[in-house]
């Protein structure tokens, strides 16, 4: 998968990027910070052609009848670009994750090693339609010391096009090379993207699921993101249902487009007799529709059959399958067979049942007495949130700066050679690690 | 890639080895200690089967005409059963890597979130002919809590079937179920084992190059290792040359066959004169081969010439290929094209070189004035290594057992919903880190 034509213009575009990239990495967090400004004040000052191109962008699509959710998200106003560009300066104000020293130790008297953190190098990031993506994907990607190439959606193609335009012009001024930064527009070479492994070293797809899956199955390069969000909510039969009614309604109707609103509700048959009658009305309240297994069916008469094919959807929408398990086990079993590894909840006052879901649920979020509405990077913490990963080895779960970043072992000896340590009258190694 | 004939009976071996690995990864470090302990005493108890089954192993391959090097490794004596097992105990007595708290953070009154290191949950370890690479893995995996499916290599089956029949025997009396480990050994299984990302987390492959880059490329499984260990070290103009020669006599000599010697000699132009007779004189006394580029050969006019093909290879043997380049950039090109990513080291007393030198060589371990050979799990310090990666996102370089856990967010409220923190009257977190 690593060949591709040479003549490939994308190929010098990358190579450009890397370069920059380089440069990059090494930047102090003044530079680093003054590069984010002046990419704020030059969106600010192109504030007028952006916003034209992107009234350009909506006609156009408008005349192709694009959905309205779509729409929504391709209109960039006066205000959200305001917003993206205090966006910018909020990342301006987090901690530099670059040159942190993870390890710092003495292997012997001059030979001291340290682990510190540096950039991945080139991010492909692949988004859809909202043209302020591309404005915070670069901030995130310049605080880390990372080159990005970016690809938009193609109704955003004019918005994108006079964002970049302006954020290099900013970069001009600053120590990072304005080749940092490319933006691609069409299809064909988003699938040249994904072969770049010798260019490229983190792939973020931002799109519909199975754009994602899409992505994961055709390349070589390390993909950050999530394909599905079939989340779970489990009533225990200690739990409260003061807290188990709201908590359930909040994690679907809240906002179900997302990937951590729930699918499947999972409850336990010795509190399903009370709990469901009172969930139904406060969802069907919400106009969430129900569809029900067997066992649900006879407490909720008027709902849906569910079909095996309920519990592998992700509806985002107001859908909701409801499952009668027999006990905390065969819930843990359903999510596990059925999840994504996203984001499970349990709903219960027995501490045993908390250790026991958490322990045995393999899943990036896991919460207990809580909506799993609150799985998201801002929301712990983190100040900004590249992505959600669903995959087993770390970076797992909501993702912030840390997803960009990675280490060099750096060690520095005064002629130690391995010798020394080897053999009959081989040295110990100190292994002290220093403060 | 993720179908298969549903009727493998690896598919059931595999799902019985995440059911036990599900419950390995909630034990105590108590219960897996103890279950370490019993590995070694089981292994103590079956000694005379093991050897026998070793040496019934040896005959075979003598008699089909087995390399020597193949041979040595195979050959499982009494006094290396002895050290495998004494390192069976050692990783009993390293930290439990399961179970620590990495961020543990308020996000509101009442509402905690807890990042927790957890195990992978199952491993796949390809290996080759040592049998006690069987022992040290095992016993690492169950120190993280993970599952293990080895696949040995076709030489070494009757010992590693003896080895592994020992330590589900000394499973059997502890808390961890046997099944958590199992062995594979026929290559068609390798081939299935690949396709397994529904119940493998990980591929370990130890080998030859072409067979580590096989694995990479015909699994969605996350492959921890490296193909080629292409390192370099380079002389600058700077360099001492009391330190210079010793250190490229071992990066080199010391043991060649490793993936942390060096393959190539980048020497500045300006030191060259003086550095080049002097080294070629201590590598020749060592009988290394020395293929230089046209410069080199002004200088060194008795070696063969190198060709482009020699600046891509990973000899694993005494030759050297040696480079004149003009300046410290020009290494770092060299390197950066050519290099592996793994290891690569300056020798300089000048310490904006190094700077430069650590700033912009995209590799794993990057050394000064010392012997690549340094960069190794054991000599690092942590005890234990699973392997060296090349790639870019962590885990990179050495890793110890932290290549084989994970984390889970986990998080505890008391009928916390997101609603509460959305819209015009939005309640705002806290995020407070917790000591």
């Amino acid at each position: 998968m690593t060949t591709f034509n040479i003549a490939s213009p994308l190929i010098a575009i990358a190579g450009q990027t890397r370069q920059a990239a380089s440069k990059l990495a090494i930047l102090s967090t003044e530079a680093k910070n003054q590069a984010i400004e002046a990419i704020a004040q030059a969106l600010e000052s192109a504030r007028d052609q952006i916003l034209q191109a992107n009234i350009a962008d909506c006609e156009a699509a408008t005349s192709e009848g694009i959905p309205k959710p779509l729409y929504k998200r391709l209109q960039l106003d006066e205000h959200k670009l305001r917003d993206a560009i205090a966006g910018v300066r909020d990342v301006g104000k987090l901690a530099d994750p670059i040159g942190k020293v993870q390890i710092h130790r003495e292997l012997d008297t001059g030979l001291i090693l340290k682990r510190i953190t540096c950039p991945l190098g080139v991010l492909g990031i692949i988004f859809e339609a909202r043209p302020e993506a591309a404005i915070q994907i670069v901030s995130l990607a310049i605080k880390s010391g990372n080159g990005v190439i970016l690809k938009c959606g193609k109704e955003a193609v004019r918005s994108c096009e006079a964002i970049v335009k302006a954020i290099k012009q900013g970069l001009s001024q600053t120590a990072v090379n304005p080749d940092a930064v490319q933006l691609l527009t069409t299809r064909k070479e988003t699938l040249e993207l994904l072969k770049l492994d010798k260019y490229v070293d983190l792939i973020i797809p931002r799109g519909s699921n199975s754009f994602v899956r899409f992505v994961q199955e055709n390349t070589r390069i390390p993909v950050l993101g999530h394909a599905d969000g079939i989340c779970h909510l489990y009533i225990d039969k200690a739990a409260d249902i003061s807290k188990a009614v709201p908590i359930t309604v909040d994690a679907k109707a809240q906002y179900p487009a997302v990937c951590n609103a729930i699918e499947t509700l999972l409850v336990h048959q010795s509190i399903a007799t009370e709990f469901l009658p009172k969930v139904a009305e406060a969802l069907q309240e919400r106009h969430v529709e129900l569809r029900g297994d067997k066992r649900t069916l006879e407490l909720l008469p008027n709902i849906v059959a569910a079909t095996e094919q309920d519990w592998e959807t992700e509806y985002s929408d107001f859908i909701l399958s409801i499952k009668i398990v027999d006990s905390l086990e065969g819930a843990i079993a359903h999510i596990n067979e059925y999840g994504s590894r996203h984001t499970d909840a349990i709903i219960t006052e027995d501490s045993t049942s908390v250790e026991t879901f958490f322990g045995l649920v393999n899943s990036a979020n896991i919460f207990h007495n809580c909506s799993t509405r609150f799985a998201d990077g801002f929301r712990y913490g983190f100040g900004a949130e590249v992505g959600i990963s669903t995959q087993q080895m770390p970076p797992r779960g909501p993702v912030g700066l840390e997803g960009l970043i990675t280490y060099k072992y750096q060690m520095t000896g005064d002629g130690h050679i391995v010798a020394t340590y080897a053999g009959a009258n081989a040295k110990a190694f100190t292994h002290q690690d220093l403060v």
